[in-house]
């Protein structure tokens, strides 16, 4: 009904039996097992093998396991670990998937399309005592986002892309927090952020109506002194994804943004004729947006995947960045994300809203 | 599956036995009512009674009638006129749409909240060989948005809020471009658009990854000659929607649109406390949205509701609005669209893409 408040109960992370099978397919582009990977990455004691069905899948460096020998050591889940564009499910992943839910394993997925209506996967489940997760499809109801200013502080990780590091720098800031013994929580969108946190939602299957209002659940009110570090999802400049990149800005209300993008990428990966705008561009247009219902929103660092870049290259290229944007820029994984969290870390509380300039109607 | 390609077929309008038994239910808001009153406005001729269940219930001119009444004049039909925010089912309206199911009517609704999940309503539906069509829940496989320019023209209705005549505006020119011999189709994209061009889809409730995607099914390729006057959604400006309105941007890919204003607000509704941007900005954050997919997209002009205004204030804020904005204002109750229809139909075929703006990497 109009759902302005959030309902809560129906929205926990479902309980899993660990550590978990998890599921590589016969995918060969890293990019569609990169829930395997970020799993794997975060998550290491929380695998007990990995079963992939063709020799060239990506490996993600776990031991090799069927259905019958994960049952035989008791493992009882079974992770979807991949994650094509469009979220699909494979007519090659079905007997498998029926396997596992015959030997009593629990599934977890997060792919677009319903296991329910895949009729060999809905005949198998009805028969077995497991479960299918299914954390593409949250139940709702969702709540119509509100500009009301939800108490705690915020930061979200968003990007000049897809797949540029928004949920391993939020993950990263999590870390670099707590370890220094500030309160943090990494609040996930997307379903490898939820599997390893086990909280959030997958923004991107939930109704377009309330993608600002489901950041209400994912990122409630909090104590003052909290960071929530939501993971951002798709790029403002994404053809397929940014509406829900948006929805996203307005719904986090972050008081900082971290700017993630890959060290010389020029265009938008999946579609090389959308030319990307100048990096301050890209700055100026997140901040346009996030001030809609933050006015001191600003970024307070850039989070840059320099993998492809030698190491007095990759110095260099920070070094210019950080000049010409007067932000640290650091790489998670080659660097730190230290000299970001020092920038958040001198945030103070959010300035209040300044005098609304009027439309001259 | 990352469809890709959209699937032609599943998304076709319902088949209704005409002419409509109109829902309105105990709302007295009008706002809760605009489906009921848009629908009567437009299809006069498919509507054959009101259904209130009080006596200041909105009132949108029909006779009054109860579904006895109606199954007694063999109509068929009872079409939900309510649409609260948020789309709820108000238990008080289930007794009525139990009742319409048992006498074998079927029921179109565009509520957010399924029939289906309302066991008194799922009930009746399981017993009858009425069907209850569900607007808001579109079935899918949606496609993911693209870049590629799809033929033929495209006009879009924007605005700086929700409810300012974004649909009736885009009925509004499909009806004049027609009369002119002008070869043009109305694109819904909302429920009370569908239920008038029994076409198009509600976007607001397809998961939010698939918004511009959805557009590719409702605003397809089309012959070179042909407008498409698609309806926007929301607002760039609007807390709750603003994603979902830059989504449908991105997916309309307009040549040109037209910007819907209410005349004198200087606040969306919802919530006082977002003041709108001046009207400049307005146009130039939808135009730089656009663009993203179309760079050639342009302004042809402003409908704004005038209802408030006295004669000559009108004839005065119409006139100080087309100097500030070089472009025709006109209202399409008050006035007419024809200025903003002889604009649109001097924009040549879409420039070429300009060279792109590379990211200095």
């Amino acid at each position: 009904m109009g759902q302005r408040e959030p309902q809560s109960g129906t929205h926990s992370y479902p309980s899993l039996a660990k550590p978990y099978l998890v599921f590589v397919g016969d995918v060969t582009d890293p990019l569609d097992a990169k829930t395997a990977t970020g799993f794997v990455h975060w998550r290491r004691d929380w695998c007990a093998g990995q079963l992939r069905l063709s020799a060239d899948a990506v490996d993600v460096g776990l031991p090799e396991m069927s259905v019958v020998e994960a049952r035989e050591r008791g493992i009882a889940t079974l992770l979807v670990g991949v994650s094509p564009l469009g979220g699909g499910l494979s007519p090659r992943w079905v007997s498998t998937m029926v396997e596992a839910l015959e030997a009593g394993m629990d599934i977890v997925s997060g792919l677009h399309q319903r296991f329910s209506a895949q009729p060999e996967i809905a005949q198998a489940t009805a028969a077995s005592t497991a479960r299918v997760h299914e954390l593409r499809h949250p139940a709702g109801p969702f709540p119509l986002g509100t500009p009301r200013r939800r108490t705690g502080k915020r930061c979200l990780t968003v990007g000049s892309d897809c797949c540029v590091g928004k949920m391993f720098t939020a993950l990263s800031l999590d870390r670099a927090l707590t370890a220094r013994g500030v309160a943090s929580r990494f609040c996930a969108t997307g379903q490898t952020g939820m599997m390893i946190a086990e909280n959030g939602l997958c923004v991107d299957g939930i109704a377009s109506d309330f993608i600002s209002g489901s950041l209400e659940l994912i990122a409630p009110d909090a104590p003052e002194d909290c960071w929530q570090i939501v993971e951002g999802q798709g790029s403002l400049f994404h053809p397929s994804f940014a509406g829900l990149t948006l929805g996203i800005v307005h719904g986090a209300q972050p008081d900082t943004m971290v700017f993630c993008h890959i060290a010389g990428e020029t265009a938008i990966v999946d579609f090389p004729t959308v030319a990307l705008p100048p990096i301050e561009e890209c700055l100026q247009r997140y901040v346009e947006a996030a001030r809609l219902i933050n006015p001191a929103a600003r970024f307070v660092g850039v989070s840059a995947n320099t993998s492809k870049l030698a190491g007095a290259e990759r110095e260099r290229y920070l070094g210019d960045l950080e000049a010409r944007l007067g932000l640290p820029c650091a790489d998670p994984v080659a660097t730190s994300v230290a000299p970001i969290v020092d920038a958040l870390l001198q945030v103070r509380e959010a300035a209040q809203a300044p005098d609304p300039v009027p439309i001259s109607g």
